[in-house]
Formats: C-alpha cells, structure tokens, sequence
C-alpha cells in the first residue's frame, strides 16, 4: 500500500463558543469561497465545548489571535493511505478501521501521537511535524511512502531520514479513557462543490446560528442523551459534512449525497477529561478492538475529545467490546500490582 | 392617495469599513435568516465612504455598539405613498419623482429633513419621530394618512396632532450641493426571497470581501470615473438590490429580476462634504427639477451623502438641469447681494 504524506502543514485551534461572532468574517470565506483563500485544508468541527479547526498556514494567517482562541504549539503534517485496490483485512469495513493495524497501533508503539479527521472520501491522520522521521522509519516496512511536493509525489526511504530520533518502544499500559455514546444519529454526507452555495444558508444557519445550549433547546431539539456535533472539511476541493440525523433535515434532501447505503452512524465519545495532544495510543484503544471485530468506524480527532462513528446497528457491540477491554486492562493492571 | 406610517422605528448608522469584521456575524443573520431575526427593516448601502445601515430597532439591538460604528442620534419613523391607481403627475414617472411635489418639497418647505430610500417595489420617506406632528399636519391635505399600529391601518387626522410643533416655513435660500456622476451603470433588482438563498454566497462575496478600493482593482474592476455603491434592502419580506452592471454578472442571471424593459440607471451623487441629517430641501433640490421634466428617480440617502439613480438615456439632461439651477441659484444669490 501506498502512504502519501500530503504538503499541507496544519495548525489546529479552538475557538470558543462566545468567540465565534469574531470569526465569522475569516471562516465565511473558508467555508463558502474558495476563491478568496489560498487554504486547501480546513475543517471545522462543532461540540459541546467549542470549534476545533484544523486548517493549513495559508488558512491559519485570515485568523487573527484574540482571547477567544487556544492553538496547539505544533505544525501537523497530514498522512493519507492509498489502498491501491488492496484492502487490509476485510473489504468491508471502511475508515480508521482500515488502517488500525497498519499504522494506528505502530504509531502508538513508537509514542507517535495522532490525531485523526476522517471525511466522507478519506482518512487523514495527523502527525506532529517533529516526528516525521518516526513515522516514516516505523512505517516504511508496511508502505511505500511519498512526499508530496509541489505537486509531485516523491518516494521517500528510511535511509532519508536519521535514525537518533526513534523513541523507545512504548511498554506502558496505555490510560483507558472513559466512552460516552450519545443516543442521536449521525450521517456522513458530501456535497458537490458546485453545489455547495445552495446549501450556504443552511449551512450558516445551522454552524453559527444554532447556540442555544441543549439544556435550552427547542421541542424537536436534541434531547437531554445526544450531542451537539457537526464537523464540516473541504479539503483539496472535497467536501465532507457529519451530522446529526435532525439536523440533516434542515437541507434540501437533494443536495447531500451519501453513500448508496445511507446507512446511520452512532457516536462513541472518548475521554472524561481533555485529551490532550501528547498521549499515544488513544485512537489505537479504540481503533484496535474495531479492527478485531471487523466493525466499520470513522474517526474525528477534536480539541478535547475524540469522537468514533460506528454504524447504528453495531453501537451496542462496540460498547461491550469497548467496556471488556477496560476490564481486561483494570485485570491486567490489578494482577501485575499483584492484587 | 394614502400615506401610510409605518410601524417601524428606524436607527441609521454608519459602519466603517475596516470594521465590518466586527459585523459579519449578526449581518449575516440580518440579510440571509429571517427567521433568526426579529427585524421587518434592514437597509444595508455600500459606498466608497462606509456601510450605512437603516434598519428597526429590533434589527439594531443585534449590532453591538463599537469604535466602528455611527448612530445618527434619532429614531425615523417611515413613510410611503400608496398610488390607489392615482398616479401623481405623469403615469409614467416613477420613484422619487411621483413625490416630489406631494411629499418632498412641502415637507422641505416646514423644514421636515428627510432621508430617503428607494427600493425596487417602493420609496421609502424617513422622517424624525419628533417630527411627525409637522409631518401629518403638512400633508394632511394631500394625503389621508394611517398609521399602522399592531398590523391594522388607523387613519390619523390634524387634530390629533399638537399645533405647537409646526415650524416656520422655510425662508432661506437652499444650499446647492455638488453633483457628480460616476460612469457606471446601475441596475435595481429584486430576488424572490424564496431563491434568496441561491444568491447568497455571491451577496456575501460581494458585500463582504470586495473590499479592495478601485485604484487596486483587478483589470476588468471599476475604472478610475466609477463609483463603488451596492445596496440591498429586506423590508417587510420584500428585498431590492441596487448594483453596478459589472457586479450583476458574477450572478446567477436567472434569479435576479429586473422591470421589464430592463433599462440601467446612472447615478447622481449630492454632496462635496458629508450632508449631515439637519439641513432640509436636499432631496427637493434634486426631485423638484426631475419631476418638472417628468424624469424617473430613485433615490438613496446614506450616512455621508445622496444618491440618485435616473434612467440612462436621461443623465445627460439631468446634469444639464441640475447645473442651470446651481446657475440660477448663483444668480439669484449675486444680484440679491447687489452685485
């Protein structure tokens, strides 16, 4: 298989709710007008908390600083797998899933921390620009690997990159994170670029016009168990929209298109605290087990949390899977404590 | 005929241009969401200067006060003429010409100033709230007038109107303010507010990031002799768009309506200095002429300075006009002085 690591060199940022009104003059543009930004790479995810925009330099210099906005100390650089035809493990399952073994679980055993942002047509995950040389050193065996550059794709090999900075093997037990699964549904959607300006209102009424907290909600609204989520990417031209089942019925139904399966998605929500960004190994924790079981997942890193989507029907396995690995890591814990 | 008043209570203010950032996010709601507004009046007028913004005051309360922001110290209260078939004047006529004799001069003679604000469906009188008692009893004997109040038309007669407040009438010799005619051409337009949201990118396009001023103007932009004005009105469910026929193109040429005979308009601009919203007769100085030569107008005041749309075919005759009066006036003026 092929890893492409694209050219984009990306910021990610939150943005706090009382903020947005700052930034709407910058993100209309990101958003809705392609032609007024150099940005190729943006995506702006919605939850409770705040914004979370992942965005490239060029995208990142139309956002001004200000009190409202937290930006990680580091520029990511975005990896992509291209499956040639050749699926890893079953030919089904789409998303992270995909590429849990391949390249989630050897990143987090060489302490490579991830964040993902899945879309509708792919899987990005994101590294940290310092460590490159890890990813390409632990990752050479099982891909051939290119640089995009200037619009080329140049391979790269092991022996390009110094070896002095290969971490060590990650040995601890990794901290299990407490799973929260909201009971809204979730659809994974594209739009037609061309098209994207029919759904603008709508799209702007739902991301900067829908604030009133779930508590305040309307009837009709999401209810006390569900989740304010909807991340929004255009990234190289291509448009990927997830959202809430409710929400999706506020656009025309004939513009988002969706896999012929339209198929819903149920959310698992990682983490009870903020994750922070030097952890390794939280997308693999939940990734893994999904590869064992064969189950589907789309995967959506953001500023606090992180966010699997797995189809409807399989939500309450993956809840089980999820739970009897935490008790088989409190086991393990307990007995080499020698409890 | 019938004037009605209408039920909203209208600010004018001005927002300068580099602070337009600061707005985007309620004017956003104020142009493309009716239904997160509560607002019936928004006026927003684009000019070389600044935005001016007409708007009630329930539209107001969104617009947080700013060093970027100028409120003209009043509430206006809004009056139109409905025809009933009768037309004032010629038939033909339209716009602020078929109210110059009616409304515009005998309120410029009680020293009534006035803003102005043509749309594509209608004309739009503003009038201080102060001065209404003046205003009803200077046209009460043209006019049957009504106020709206609470959705109903009450009709308002002299005596329900205090005579204390009546001014003296206006004595003075008018101040005859500078003309200039830019060489683009204007179209007015109206989009049905169901396909609003079709033209929706290219309104915020246009409004919001084409900001560049004319000397930086990509090839093909204004020239050197034009103006960069652009107005759109949501009034009462009803929008009306004026702009340059070089900015109409970047739109989608289904959506927008025009009159019939499609014809283009050039404008007028009144004022070498900022006008102020004290003086009376400055609208009359313009529509009493064109209404004695039966020429169609519309009319735009904003925050600095007066706009006058008049047919194409017909500036050249309007600008003959307007400077024989500057000349009479002059005259006037020398030969009172004795010289």
């Amino acid at each position: 298989m092929d890893l492409r690591i694209l050219e984009h060199r990306v910021r990610v940022l939150s943005l706090a709710r009382r903020g947005l009104w700052r930034y709407t003059h910058p993100l209309l543009k990101l958003l809705l007008l392609p032609r007024r930004t150099r940005c190729k790479f943006f995506s702006l995810t919605e939850t409770p908390e705040d914004y979370t925009i992942m965005l490239d330099e060029e995208g990142y210099k139309e956002l001004p600083p200000s009190e409202f906005m937290q930006v990680v100390d580091a520029t990511w650089l975005v990896l992509n797998v291209l499956s040639n035809g050749r699926s890893a493990g079953s030919s089904q399952v789409i998303g992270v899933t995909k590429i849990a073994k391949s390249v989630i679980a050897p990143l987090a055993e060489h302490s490579v921390s991830v964040l993902m942002l899945s879309t509708y047509q792919t899987d990005y995950i994101l590294v940290r620009e310092k460590d490159l040389p890890v990813v390409i050193r632990t990752l050479a065996g099982e891909f051939d690997i290119y640089k995009e550059t200037n619009g080329d794709s140049i391979p790269v090999s092991c022996d390009d990159v110094s070896s002095s900075f290969l971490k060590p093997r990650h040995e601890t037990s990794p901290t299990v994170h407490p799973v929260q699964s909201p009971r809204n549904k979730f659809c994974i959607l594209t739009v037609a670029p061309d098209t994207l300006p029919a759904i603008a209102t709508v799209l702007l009424d739902v991301l900067f016009y829908s604030q009133s907290p779930p508590k305040e909600a309307a009837p009709g609204g999401p209810g006390p168990d569900t989740i304010r989520f909807f991340a929004f990417s255009l990234i190289d031209g291509y448009i990927s929209i997830v959202m809430d089942a409710e929400t999706q019925k506020k656009f025309p139904s004939d513009l988002l298109l969706t896999s012929s399966s339209g198929e819903l998605w149920r959310m698992v929500r990682i983490g009870g605290q903020p994750l922070g960004f030097d952890e390794c190994g939280i997308v693999a924790q939940i990734a893994e087990p999904l590869a064992d079981a064969d189950i589907s997942a789309y995967y959506i890193s953001t500023f606090n949390f992180d966010h699997a989507l797995v189809p409807e029907d399989g939500i309450d396995s993956v809840i089980q899977l999820l739970h009897r690995r935490q008790e088989a890591v409190d086991g393990w814990r307990s007995s080499s404590r020698g409890l």
